[in-house]
């Protein structure tokens, strides 16, 4: 038998034989949801605080005690290789990966299923016995949820980003990320140096939760994901003018509030009505100035997110939302000022990698659903340099980014098994 | 001569020569607003902060410069006595004063004038040998903005304090009255044993600018004030659902902000149509919750503020206001709380005192105006125990709780001098 029929003949049998450990998969999802867990269930664990760090040697020990090899890149990512300590475009990786930071009170499965399933499927195959073809690496990207720069770690490894920028990145609560990540013992203006090598990328797959009600309203239990929304963050400043709020008579005053809110209530109509159905919006973050029962709100600030899979709606509404936020500010006599915060377009995933998910579907027997994700994901990024899908499993009711996100734990043991066979196709 | 025509005598001839000083008054007030001043001017000095301990030493300090008696009570209420050591039934008081509190980036005028005036008068009368019938007090009151508790000091002194009521005191970042009361030195609980003995005050004239536009557009110098709003404040809390922003379908997501957003718009309309002109309104406490650009708003938090002069007014835009709360959390699917913060019912000033700054008014060639008082003051909760009345001079454009509010110079020593008089007159 020559060596590689030898191979052919090995890899078939690991396709086999290898199955991930559904038990190991749910007792490290519970042990990682401990790390900034919350009273009443939920986590909050955001990138470079003490309970993400907390999590993060963690992890590299999970990584470490499972046989991999585990290391840190400049931008604060974790990798766990099997077959590879580094990346280099002389042995391109097959990659799978999510994030383990979170939101403000979100769910314990956001981000931490792709990575602990994706450590689960690198620890079967090496288990087993199988040689797959390329190395593997599980990564747990920094700062995907963005509370200083969304996406920001698959960001550095995909070479877009660039060391100005880490400069003004800052929290809505105005904490800096270079002294976020000083804290946590890394220079932010290095990040950019966790830029992979060309060509270091065979294919990146992430599983993921679905975050929405789609597949669990459908009842079927994973979704081949076609393309990625892109995500526009703005914040805009309504600037009024401070008054006494009992003795400047009512039609003189320049409330920044209230221009805020009228143009919170008109931009969620425009985008319903404008977007095109697939697009939507939210104002998550809301501060006013100085902030007294007694005093006319002199300034306004939001964070204006819309969301499009189509790059050139979401232009639009960018542009029509600006045109409405001067007519709201013109008609009451103040000034508003737009600052973009940060802009990922719509991009579409790998045919390769939508048919090794669906291959790997069909042998598990197991149906399927064609769906774009409402979400951002480092998968956006990675699409720019590699072959870079996702596929997701049901969120029990459709409820993400809230304490009682979860998912049926079928459901989980399913999608890491279509996980584990993706990659072992990727693999070759 | 028997006694009393000698005393008449006296003061016949005080009333000639007493005079205030104005160059200290001024330098009083310049010194004064060092203390919490902001880089661009205005002050931020709230009660019990570092900068407002620091301002009452001060203030102290002064006040015995002056050879005035200086006292501080369970309330941490200053003061400085002429004749007077405390307050007793057997020998009533005229008293004046205000505060030296002020709003987060407020000016160096509100509250602190009326303080400094009547420390001026205080020691202008010492200076001049004048001997008044009744002792006269000059007051500085406890936190009258309110970052815990409106008009703290003056209600407690007047007996409207419950010690039950300061344990839950809280100001809008969450800091509780009892904590900074405690790291000034003072026991909150403590502070209702302020209340003055039944007729220990004879009579009550509180020196204000005016905070509004309306004598600085009339030209006029003074305002004698016949009433003073009642005030009411209120917290809503809008109970939405936490929910990813991306993922979740527009019509499913029950914003929490965006309820807030719409009954703070349609408040501000019903007051204006329905309040009778005298009426105002304002939401200047908005809390989003978690605070994520990424997360649809699962609770906001608003403080709504409403005044008029008129007591049944208010209560039936009180009335009309929840019912409004009521429609807009119906039609969103969410729900409401509201607690009320506080509550005053609207004044009347004592024909006595008016009379009082009408003559002081009249003697010293100054034209007045009548008008009510759109902003709550310590002087409404003195009109609960005996005669209390208020003057005000014009704020330059009718700025005020903001950190370019400011009166001439002029306008600030007729005042001082119409207050001046207005304590002769009163303290016989």
């Amino acid at each position: 038998m020559d060596p590689s029929a030898r191979k052919s003949r090995l890899y078939s049998v690991s396709l086999v034989t290898t199955s991930v450990n559904a038990s190991r998969l749910h007792s490290r999802i519970a042990a990682l949801a401990r790390f900034g867990a919350l009273p009443g269930g939920g986590v909050t664990r955001s990138c470079w605080s003490p309970p993400y760090e907390a999590a993060r040697a963690w992890l590299l020990d999970e990584i470490r005690s499972a046989g991999l090899h585990g290391w840190v890149d400049l931008a604060g990512n974790v990798f766990g290789g099997l077959g590879a300590a580094a990346f280099s475009a002389a042995t391109p990786v097959v990659l799978t990966g999510s994030h383990i930071d979170t939101v403000p009170e979100g769910g314990i499965l956001d981000g931490a299923l792709g990575v602990l399933a994706g450590l689960e499927c690198l620890q079967a195959i090496r288990a087993a016995g199988a040689a797959p073809r390329r190395p593997l690496v599980v990564s747990a990207w920094s700062d995907e949820e963005g509370r200083y720069a969304s996406l920001f770690g698959s960001r550095a490894f995909c070479g877009r980003l660039d060391a100005a920028a880490t400069a003004t990145m800052t929290a809505v609560d105005g904490e800096r990320l270079v002294d976020a990540m000083a804290r946590a013992g890394f220079d932010a203006h290095r990040a950019p140096e966790a830029r992979a090598p060309d060509g270091a990328v065979h294919a990146y797959v992430e599983l993921h939760i679905e975050q929405g009600p789609r597949l669990d309203e459908a009842g079927v239990p994973i979704a081949v994901v076609d393309s990625i929304v892109g995500v526009r963050r703005t914040r805009l400043i309504f600037h009024g003018q401070a008054d006494h709020a009992g003795t400047t008579p009512m039609e003189r005053r320049r409330d920044a509030f209230l221009a805020a809110a009228e143009y919170a209530l008109k931009a969620r109509e425009l985008v319903v009505e404008r977007g095109g159905g697939g697009s939507v919006t939210n104002i998550g973050v809301v501060q006013v100035h100085p902030g007294a029962s007694n005093i006319v709100p002199g300034r306004a600030e939001i964070v204006h997110e819309m969301r499009s899979p189509d790059a050139e709606t979401l232009e639009r509404l960018a542009r029509e939302c600006e045109a409405l936020a001067t007519d709201v500010v013109d008609r009451r006599g103040i000034r508003f000022d737009a600052v973009r915060m940060s802009q990922t377009t719509p991009v579409a995933c790998s045919p390769k990698v939508r048919a090794a998910v669906e291959a790997a579907c069909k042998r598990l027997g197991l149906g399927w659903k064609t769906l774009y994700s409402a979400a951002g994901h480092d998968a956006q990024n990675l699409a720019l340099i590699a072959d870079a899908g996702m596929l997701f499993i049901p969120s029990r009711g459709g409820k993400s980014h809230r304490v009682d996100e979860t998912s049926d734990a079928e459901a989980i043991e399913r999608g890491a098994s279509v996980l584990l066979h993706t990659l072992l196709t990727l693999a070759g």
